[in-house]
C-alpha cells in the first residue's frame, strides 16, 4: 500500500516514518509539508539520511489521490482546514491531530481557540481509540490525544462496570517534553527544563472535553472532570494518575477482572498487577499502555495509574494501529518493537 | 555558634554544609559521620577540597556536649535511637530525618517500618513547619519532611480558613530524585531514570500519617488523605498538586486572600497569582515555596499547586530557617540565595 | 535458527533481546544468567510482560550445545573462563565483553587486571569488526568494544591510505552512561551524573590496546595512541574525536574519497561531508556510524568524528550483524531500524 | 557601590544577579535592556519574584554615569558598538562579551563574522583572566570567554614553565548548553539535545583566536592550536581535555609544580592531584577552577584537565572576581559559594 504523510516534520511525522519504515505492508511513504516543499528530508534531519533522502513534496489533491492512506500530523487549526479540501472516494485519512476529534464544532472553538472544520466534515470523522472503537468503514480516523489514550484506557472499564465513581474523577498527568512538538520555544528550552517539573494550562488544557466526551461514548457517563497536565524533563512518555472514590462493594480484584474483561485479547495493554513501580521507560518507543490500580482501604478511593509512550500509543503508533484494523492487517503490524528500557 | 552535623555524607548533609557555609553566625561545623570515621570529607566529595579538608568524626556524647546546634540527617531508624543516648541541657537537636514527627510512635513503626524512637523522646520533640509553628523553647526540631512541607505550605491557609473541603483531598505530588539519598540502587540508577516518570508506595508512603498529623495539628481537622509520589528525572525540586471541592460560595479571590493571610510577612513563601506556568526551577537552590491556586467553574474544584527545592525548604533550608527562629536570628541568615533558575 | 544469551540481565543482554525479537531467522531465545537462575525474567524486567515471561535458564554445556548461536554479554573476566568449558563443535559464540580481544593474555592481564582467557582459547577466537574483517569459518568471535568501533570506523580508511599520521594521535571519546553497565554506583547515580561531565581512567582504559592492535592488523602500523574517555549525562552513544596531521599534499577531498572506497557499499558507515553539527542522537538506537571528517588549514591537522550507539554498533548489533555475516543472512536482517533522533 | 548590569535578561546577566545579590559591597544593582525597556523583570523571570520587581531600564549615557560598574552581558557585537557610545571618565565597564577581547580587530571579523568595535577603543580595553592579569587601573575589562577560561589556567603554568610542546597542542572542550544563551533555537530543544552529544563549529570556533592570543601574551609562544567544542546535555559545565608532548627530561611533579607555583595562593584553582576521576559538578555554580594532569609514559603525552561552571568562572563570576581586585576588596568577595554537587 501506499501511503502519505502531512507535517513530515513534525515529531508525530518522524514517528510515523519511524515506524512505518518496517510495516511489511507498506511499499512506499510521501512526504508531504506545508511549509518546506522541495526540501531534502534527510538535510533538514540528517538522522535520515540514507533511509529518506528525497525532497519533501506539495500537497496537491491529486498527488493523495494516489494514496491509499495519508495521515496528517499538524499543528492544531490545520488538518481541519485542509483535509475537506483534499478529501476522496478512495483514501483513508488518519489524522492526528485534535482538529476532528470533538463532535461539536462550537466545542473546538471553546478549547482550542482556533477556526473549526466544518461540522459537516467532523461528522464524517470516527474517533479512534483503537481497543474501543470498531472503525469499520472509516474513510476519516481522528486519531485520539496523547493524554486522553493513556486516561481512558485506564479508566473505561472502571467506569463502564461501574466500580469507580466517575462524578468525583481527579486525573493528574505528567508528560515528556517531545509532547510540545519540534517549534523550539522558552517552555523547551533544554537549559530551562532540565531541572524543571511545571504544571501548565490548569483547567484549561484542550484534552479535557475529549476525555470528557469518549467518557460518555464509551461508558454512558456525563461529567466535568478534573484534569492537570505537567511537563517533566524527559523526551517521551505520560504516566497518568487518576483517582475516584470506589463503588459500594467493590474490591480490587474487581478492578483487575474488569481489565481483563476488556483486555485480556488486546495486544498493547498492560496490566501489571504486582508492580510496586510503574514507570514511563517500560512502554518506552512501543505501543504498549501498561496500567495498575490500587484501592486505598483508608480512604475507599482507588488511585489508577497508566503509561505510555505519547509518539507510539500517544499519537503514531495507534494511528498505524488504526490503519491495520482498518485494512484487515495484524493489529500489530509494524508495531513488534521492544521497549527501549534504557 | 558551633554546630554540628551527623550524617554529613548525606545529600541533607551536604546542603547543609552548603548553605551553613556562608552562615554569618556559624563559626565551625563538625561533621560527624557513623560510618566514615576517619574519613576526608574532600577525599570522599572532591568538590569540598579546600573547603573541607578535615575529617569526620565519631559521635561522642562529649563532643556533641561542646556544640550549641546538631542537625542529625540519617536514614529513618537512626536518630531515633541514637538522639535520646547522646542529648543534653545545652545542645539543641535539629532532626531532618521523619523518626521524631510522629506523635505516636506505633504509627511511626506502622509506616516505616522501623523500630521508632522511645515515645517520651518523641514526646520532646516539636514539629518544625517554620511558617506555622513557634518553636520558642524547644530544644528538639523534628523538621518536616519534604513533601509535606510542600503541601501543607499550600493547604493549611485554605483549610484553616475553611474555604475547600479537605475530606476530599487528592494530593498529587512529583520529586527529583535528590529525594532517594545518595546510595545507588537500580531505583536511582541514571540509565534507569533518565527517561522515566514512575510512581512508587501507592498509597503507602510514610509521609501521608505526617501530612495528616499537621492538618489536625494546624487546622483542626481529622481525616484521611489521598497522597500519591512519583518520581521525575530531575535532580531538585517537588511539586504537589492538590485538588478539593470547594465550599460554598467561596471564590478565587477569598483564596489568594487567605494565603495573604498567613504569609504576606513571611519571606520564604511567594505567591502566585497570574502565572501561566509554576515550576520546580523557580526555586531552585533556595528556601522559597511559590504557591499557585485556580479554580475550576465547571466542577467548583480548586487546583492547588506549590513548588519547593526538596533538599532546601524541604530539609536543609528549613532546619536552618529553624535555627535561626530558635535562636533570635535574621529569619533568613544564610538562605538569600537566588534561585539558580538555569 | 536457536540462539541464546548468556548475561542477559545485562544491558547487552537486553539489547541484543530487543533486536533479536523482530529478527526473521531467530526461531527461539534462550536466556542464561549467572546469578538469576529461575528467575521470570519480565519480573526484573517489567518492560518485557508479555514478549519474555520465562525464567532465566541455568548455563550447562547441553542446554548450550542445542543453540546455533550463543552470545555473551557479560562483566570482564567471566566469559574468557567459561566459554572454554562449554565450548561444542556446533554452537557459534559471539562474546561481546572484552575478553577475547586482545591477542596476547599478557596484555590482558595489565588492562583488564582479571584472570585472561586461556591463551588457546584467544588464538581461535576472530576480531569481529564487521566492516573490517572477513570472519567466515569462525566459530569464536570478539566482537569489538564501544569505543574502538566508533574509532575504528573512522580512523582506518584514512590510515590505510597513508593519509594522516597516526604516530600522532590523539583520541578524545565521550560516552553515555549506558556503558558502565547495570550495576548500580557512586559513578553511575542519576544525582551525581546528570549535571556532569567527567574524564575517568585516564590514559589507563583497557579499549588503548585494542585499538592499536586493531590499527596494526588492518592498517599495518604500530605506535602507542592517546586516548580518553569522558562519561557524559546521556543514556546512549558515544563520540569519537579524533586528531592527527594530514600527510603532505593531501586534501580533504582525499579523505572523503577514503571513506567512499571503503563503505561506500556498507549499509551502517554514513559519512556525513556538509555537516554543520554531527550528533549521537542521529544514530541512537541503531547500527549506524556517521563519519564526518575536517581539514584545517592553519594547522594541517585533520579533526575526525564518528557517532555510534554504543549498545547497538558498539555491541549487540554489532554482534547481530557479525552473525548474519557469518551465517550469509542478509547484513542488515533485524537492523533496519530507523534512528529514534527524539 | 552602585552597579548596572546591559543585557540583564540573558544567561550572563541572570548569574550575574544571582551573585551580586549577596555581594556585601554592592548597594543597587540597575538592570538594562536593549530590547525590554520598561518589562517587569520578574514577570520574565518568575524566580525572582519579590527579589527584582522592578522594570527594565533604558540604556541612556545619563544612567550609566551615575554607575560605578557596569557589566555588559550581550550578544556578540552589541557591547563593542554600544560601549564607546556610552563610556564616561567614572564608570568602570566590565565586559562578558567577545567583542574586546581579541586585540586586532580584524581577526574580531574574521571568526565572529560581526562587526567590530573601533580599534582605538578595543585598545582601552584590557583582556582579564583573573589569575593571570594585572588590571591595575583598567577602565574597560573584555572578560575572558567561558572556554579559553578553562584551557588557559590549565595550559599557562606548563607552557609558561616549558615543560610542554605548546606547538603540537590538541585540545578538546565540553560544555552545557546555557552556553549557547538563552535564546530557543532548534540546537537547545529540549528533545533534540537531552540525549545528544555533538561537535559543532568544527575548527572554526571564535574562541581559538583567543586562546593562541593568551599564550602569546601570558606564555611568549606563537603557534596555531587544535581547538574543538562539544554540546554536551547538561545545563552548566566546560570541562576541556588537552594534550602536549611533554618536553624532554620533565616528569609529573614538575607539572604539579608549576601550578603549584602559581596558583599555591590563589583562590579560585583547585589542582586535583590523585583524582581518579575529574567531572564538572565539582565546581558547578561556583567560581572554582579544577586542574588534574596525567603523563602517560608509553606516549611521552600529557593529559589536562580543566573544568569549571561556564556561567561562573567561564562570566560573571570572573567579571566579578576582576570587579573585586580592581576596587580593592577581597577577591572571593560574594564568591564564597559550595559547588552545587548535587
Amino acid at each position: 500500500m501506499k501511503v502519505g504523510i502531512i507535517g513530515a516534520t513534525g515529531y508525530g511525522g518522524l514517528e510515523l516514518i519511524r515506524l512505518l519504515h518496517n510495516h511489511s505492508k507498506v511499499e512506499s511513504i510521501t512526504l508531504f509539508t506545508s511549509s518546506d516543499e522541495g526540501a531534502l528530508f534527510s538535510a533538514k534531519y540528517p538522522h535520515l539520511k540514507g533511509l529518506y533522502d528525497f525532497p519533501l513534496e506539495a500537497i496537491t489533491k491529486e498527488a493523495i489521490a494516489k494514496l491509499d492512506v495519508v495521515f496528517t500530523s499538524t499543528p492544531s487549526g490545520v488538518s481541519g482546514q485542509l483535509l475537506p479540501d483534499v478529501a476522496n472516494a478512495h483514501t483513508t485519512f488518519i489524522d492526528l491531530s485534535g482538529d476532528l476529534r470533538l463532535k461539536d464544532i462550537a466545542d473546538y472553538e471553546t478549547w482550542y481557540h482556533k477556526k473549526p472544520a466544518p461540522q459537516a466534515f467532523v461528522d464524517k470523522a470516527m474517533y479512534g481509540l483503537a481497543e474501543w472503537q470498531d472503525t469499520t468503514g472509516a474513510k476519516v480516523i481522528a486519531n485520539p490525544g496523547c493524554y486522553p489514550t493513556a486516561v481512558l484506557l485506564s479508566l473505561l472499564p472502571l467506569l463502564k462496570e461501574n466500580l469507580i465513581d466517575g462524578s468525583q474523577l481527579i486525573i493528574d498527568a505528567k508528560s515528556g517534553i517531545s509532547g510540545s512538538g519540534n517549534k523550539p520555544s522558552q517552555g523547551t528550552h533544554f537549559t530551562e527544563n532540565t531541572e524543571a517539573t511545571s504544571i501548565y494550562k490548569v483547567n484549561k488544557h484542550q484534552h479535557i472535553p475529549e476525555i470528557e466526551q469518549a467518557i460518555a461514548m464509551y461508558a454512558g457517563e456525563s461529567y466535568p472532570i478534573t484534569f492537570s497536565t505537567h511537563l517533566v524533563p524527559m523526551i517521551r512518555g505520560i504516566i497518568a494518575t487518576s483517582y475516584a472514590p470506589l463503588k459500594d462493594g467493590v474490591t480490587e480484584t474487581d478492578l483487575y477482572a474488569a481489565y481483563d474483561k476488556y483486555y485480556a485479547q488486546k495486544p498493547f495493554v498492560r496490566v501489571l498487577q504486582d508492580a510496586t513501580r510503574v514507570s514511563t521507560n517500560q512502554v518506552r518507543g512501543t505501543n504498549f499502555c501498561d496500567i495498575h490500580v490500587n484501592v486505598d482501604a483508608r480512604t475507599n478511593r482507588v488511585t489508577i495509574v497508566s503509561v505510555i509512550d505519547n509518539l507510539v500509543k500517544g499519537a503514531a503508533g495507534q494511528a498505524i494501529q488504526n490503519m491495520n484494523l482498518l485494512f484487515g492487517y495484524d493489529e500489530t503490524e509494524g508495531l513488534t518493537q521492544v521497549p527501549i528500557f534504557i
